[in-house]
């Protein structure tokens, strides 16, 4: 762990997870918006979905949620870490369809603010097939990862930094989901 | 209304009701979430949690949620819509206490980002009488506003030009709450 919580949390997770833990009854809404937004498969898939939380989390330089998202991302695409890589570093010339970078420059605008968004921004998203449901989660998926950074950062949240420790995580989520009884799992020693 | 949603949301609610009236799904957890961190009485009152997403709002120039969660807080502060300006444009100098100016100063650095947050930020807030969780709400509740503004207005969600309507609807939310039923308000015929 590289950096101690501003608050005393009392308990021992990393990252979101033991500010959730802090504080229960506002973890449990959180979770069920991470899992209702990121795990659908309606005009976007779920990778596609963590990609968008992998981009904006890496926009807003939150380690944790960075690393944590990318490595989900990276599950769901049969293990392709380099594209994840591409998508955070250069996503115009990744290996994704046109639709998906419509909706990476979508949502690096609501990275900056709602008001960075511009008409010409959702002409080219729908001139890329997006629909008004795909438009409508890229921004709120954006503006969730916004919130999200926010509470694990603005509370500097454990970040464990041996990265072995995020693919687990991230097998434990693709299989079972973001709902509250994440929090219930054994607490880390550490 | 001033503005026409980005996206065709089937329905002519104002603001952040017409994105949720859109995808009812995830708006159960937003609405639950804006009702256990605002309405909340432990440490912070609901009054001055309302004016931490008056002032974060007024910061992310939305001006929907900056209009309706100014509104709320004057209910709260028995009229005294003097303060609820103050706090927005010069809240050094507003009659509060200490305490909320600390941590106001606190949502002010979160908006920004995360990481712009200090340990002086925080023993600032714990000189001034935070306790933990009190600390835990105004991250969270200056988080919160971050996604609920960005989602406002990257869908660019119709704001309503008659100021009137805004007093009204915010005495709903004092009596009602956020729930997920305020969806089922009658639609206004505009």
């Amino acid at each position: 762990m590289e950096r101690e919580p501003h608050i005393n949390l009392g308990n021992n997770f990393p990252g979101i997870r033991g500010l959730m833990a802090f504080r229960e009854d506002t973890a449990a809404p959180m979770g069920e918006l991470a899992n209702i937004l990121l795990r659908d498969s309606i005009g976007l898939t779920p990778a596609e979905r963590e990609l968008i939380g992998t981009y904006v989390s890496n926009l807003n330089d939150c380690f944790y949620c960075d690393q944590s998202h990318g490595e989900i991302a990276c599950i769901y695409l049969d293990g392709n870490r380099e594209l994840v890589d591409q998508v955070r570093t250069d996503y115009e010339h990744a290996d994704i369809s046109d639709k998906l970078k419509s909706l990476l420059n979508l949502a690096g605008k609501v990275q900056q603010s709602g008001k960075a968004v511009t008409k010409s921004d959702i002409a080219y998203a729908k001139l890329n097939g997006a629909s008004d449901r795909d438009i409508h989660d890229t921004v709120l998926i954006a503006a969730a990862f916004c919130m999200f950074n926010r509470y694990v950062d603005g509370l500097s949240a454990r970040v464990p930094a041996d990265l072995s420790s995020y693919p687990l995580r991230a097998r434990q989520i693709v299989e079972t989901g973001y709902g509250n009884h994440i929090l219930h799992t054994k607490q880390p020693g550490t």
